[in-house]
């Protein structure tokens, strides 16, 4: 009986960021993802699209089988 | 650089866990911990006291390097 | 693209550990899980029977989708 | 008590890193460090230099509170 996760090491949107004020994204996954924080990720729209923007996480919740994170973009060079 | 993290396989309470509705309560840690959830865990009051009852985590919050869990007691053999 | 792991609080060996020298044994599962090492968890022969010891993991290895772990007995209530 | 683990999302050498045979490499580092495997993650000699390589890890090693990888690399802009 273990808890199922998937590791992640790139943020996907597929267009399903909702912006919230100044540079930060709300981003809902399903499933446990393990996201790391605080370390500069790539953002793309899709799984095999280039990345558009770095960003870092700064919060992340797990709850009914969802996994919820909050990032900063560093680096825009394109959004979402 | 990575995310430092520590993995847990029980939950210690130090007698901060604030009581919420019914069965269920709230704790904060320093530090990022993952724990399990959904996953029948151990409470303890102190790291090496024996476990006074057994709980399921049900949401689990990353923020400014500190873990927020909510958990509920599935056995009830002493509370916090 | 991520990563599928498990994370697992306790040790169920489904009659698979394999004896090696002294109080140490040896055991594979399918699927990357990820253990916690160094810390004492409670072994099982079913996910659903009771402990019957406690063990530390000394070693892990994830390969070819399999984990691999050793690990020694610390408290002998009964053997795999 | 847990395990203090870190969560990596890119191959840092120092230098160290062993050729074994065609493009696959030997990393021992320091502390239990959690590398997602089969994923590609960029390689780089140190952690803020530009990354050389991309790679994936085909096996992770967790003993005596060190990390072994072994990865192979898959674009080869530059080695170590």
């Amino acid at each position: 009986m273990g808890m199922p996760l998937e590791v992640q090491t790139m943020i996907v949107t597929k267009g399903k960021a909702e912006r919230q004020e100044d540079y930060s994204y709300r981003l809902v996954k399903a499933g446990y993802r393990l996201y790391p924080l605080d370390v500069p990720l790539t953002v793309h729209k899709t799984k095999d699209a280039k990345s558009h923007a770095i960003a870092t996480i700064y919060s992340l919740t797990w709850h009914e089988n969802k996994t919820e994170i909050q990032y900063k973009l560093l680096d825009l060079h394109g959004v979402n």
